[in-house]
């Protein structure tokens, strides 16, 4: 189990020691990788060395993020993982890096893998406690290029100041990062607004396939290998939110075809149904209210698997 | 025209009269409501006698702007008028209401109408500087209803937080709304992420017709008064941002029929285009990234008006 370790105590170790590698984890996003630049950016600012390890190919949008950062040569001495609640997320590096000597998150369910963890499971995205530990690294080390790494991880886990984890604070270090000059409607359009014309087509086909089930309480869309092919991860996470926010819809379920015959599929819920539950019974896992599993056969077996369980949960909770 | 007040001396002029009735503009928006609901609260706090007037039905969603107001009738004596950049905007008030005692703004294009103005060109919205007044009014009157008036009109206006009038002061202020209590991601489900059926085939439809022009730098989507007939206004808003979403657009215009042969239409610029001079070129306004103008006639011929005058400026603009 990981020793909590506070803000402060974080500072003076990073301060005391040096050739630090900065593992994200598997699937990265915007908070992974934003906070893991910006860490690094940091300290190369300070006279350390310093490098970012991504276990996966990040999606293309995210180029920007390394573009204040030097490459450097060197054997790794310190090792540390941002945002990743749990050493089976780091992919390709969990053999060699189960133990991290220390682990920046905020995630409740963090399973104290690392040596030391710093947590704030206040937080709403991991760059809020990174932020704050660049601030407790000493003044002016904070670039425009730092600030929109920070900036990326904060908007992209709160959907752009929309989400429930977003707080007063989020605003205030929006705020301050803003400050510091970068490019941010420039961003915002890069992270929120921008719609390729695979992802115009993307969105046109699902808008088209979905379909209704259990008197509108639970939307379906099904992507194909096919739609699938050209598509972004980051577009299709995006529209994998798209059945939830139907109206009158408690559960939004995403097919996806990942080899022929194999689903993965993502379940949403809005406001009491347990999509972690739902997921567990195929072997899946996740959070309360977004949860993922897999399936293989045919895709009309498995929504029928999956619409009768939803459905049983559905009366259970309703009482019905 | 118009004279210029400060915000201490509209506190002053509003602290020293009574029975204000505060006016939105013709297709009420978040921001108009928002700020408008918000000050008719502030007043009322303040044992005036305080009333809204809206020329047009608002969107439904926008029904939980008023629960903090009481209802009070009586002869208006001081008339405000707010978010509104020209008497012409008011709608059937505009009559009666031609020259207000005080016009609170945000557009830089305000055309000095009122007998006196308080405006502020750099604010992301007009609820900024409605918050910037109630503070001047005096302490202890902001209410969790009045914040989530202000808040309201703040993300609406930015976007939620996206477009490029979006400042280190807005979030600031987000940050101090958040914390008078309301229920802010009930309120950001509300508004930015619940999707009515009728959006969904809106939608759809918008995505089919996506038309491009200009070597990929304009997108069209045309929406005919049948596809618009049972549709929510704040869903058309909403929809209308997509063209210029696409990747390698400039300039996204949406054409909305209001009647046979009468074309609203808005115009939304991405980098370095002005939205407001070429729509001023047919007599509307608004700003240098979302302006908007109404054209009578064939389809064809208005797509072909709106083409060449966009066309012209993207030369100039790039010098072409």
């Amino acid at each position: 189990m990981s020793a909590a370790i506070s803000l402060k105590e974080t500072a003076e170790l990073l301060l005391a020691n040096d050739d630090f590698a900065i593992i994200c984890h598997a699937s990265p996003d915007g908070d992974t990788l934003g906070g893991a630049y910006a860490l690094c950016g940091a300290l190369q600012k300070l006279q350390k060395r310093a490098k970012v390890l991504v276990p996966e190919e990040p999606s293309k949008r995210f180029d920007y993020l390394h573009s204040g950062i030097e490459p450097q040569e060197f054997n790794e001495e310190f090792i540390i993982t941002i945002d990743v609640a749990d050493s089976a997320l780091l992919g390709k590096f969990e053999e060699k890096h189960k133990t991290p000597d220390l682990c920046i998150d905020h995630h409740v369910s963090n399973t104290g893998y690392a040596k030391r963890l710093l947590l704030d499971s206040e937080a709403a995205a991991a760059c809020e406690v990174v932020f704050e530990l660049i601030k407790e690294l000493g003044d002016n080390i904070i670039t425009a290029d730092i600030a929109s790494c920070l900036y990326t991880g904060i908007s992209t886990d709160t959907g752009c100041f929309r989400f429930s984890n977003t707080t007063a604070k989020t605003h205030r270090f929006a705020a301050e990062l803003i400050e510091y000059g970068f490019d941010c409607s420039g961003l915002n359009y890069l992270l929120f607004e921008i719609r390729t014309k695979d992802r115009i087509k993307l969105e046109k086909q699902a808008l088209e396939s979905v379909e209704f089930y259990l008197n509108g309480r639970c939307a379906v869309i099904i992507f194909t290998k096919e739609m699938l092919e050209s598509a972004d991860d980051e577009d299709i996470n995006a529209i994998s939110a798209l059945p939830r926010q139907i109206e009158g819809v408690e559960a939004g379920v995403t097919f996806k075809e990942k080899e022929a015959g194999v689903w993965k599929i993502s379940i949403r819920t809005k406001n009491y149904m347990n999509a972690q539950v739902i997921c567990a019974k195929f072997g899946g896992g996740g959070h309360q209210r977004a949860a993922g599993c897999r399936i293989t056969g045919d895709v009309r077996d498995c929504k029928e698997k999956i619409l009768t369980e939803i459905e049983r949960h559905l009366k259970k909770q309703k009482g019905e």
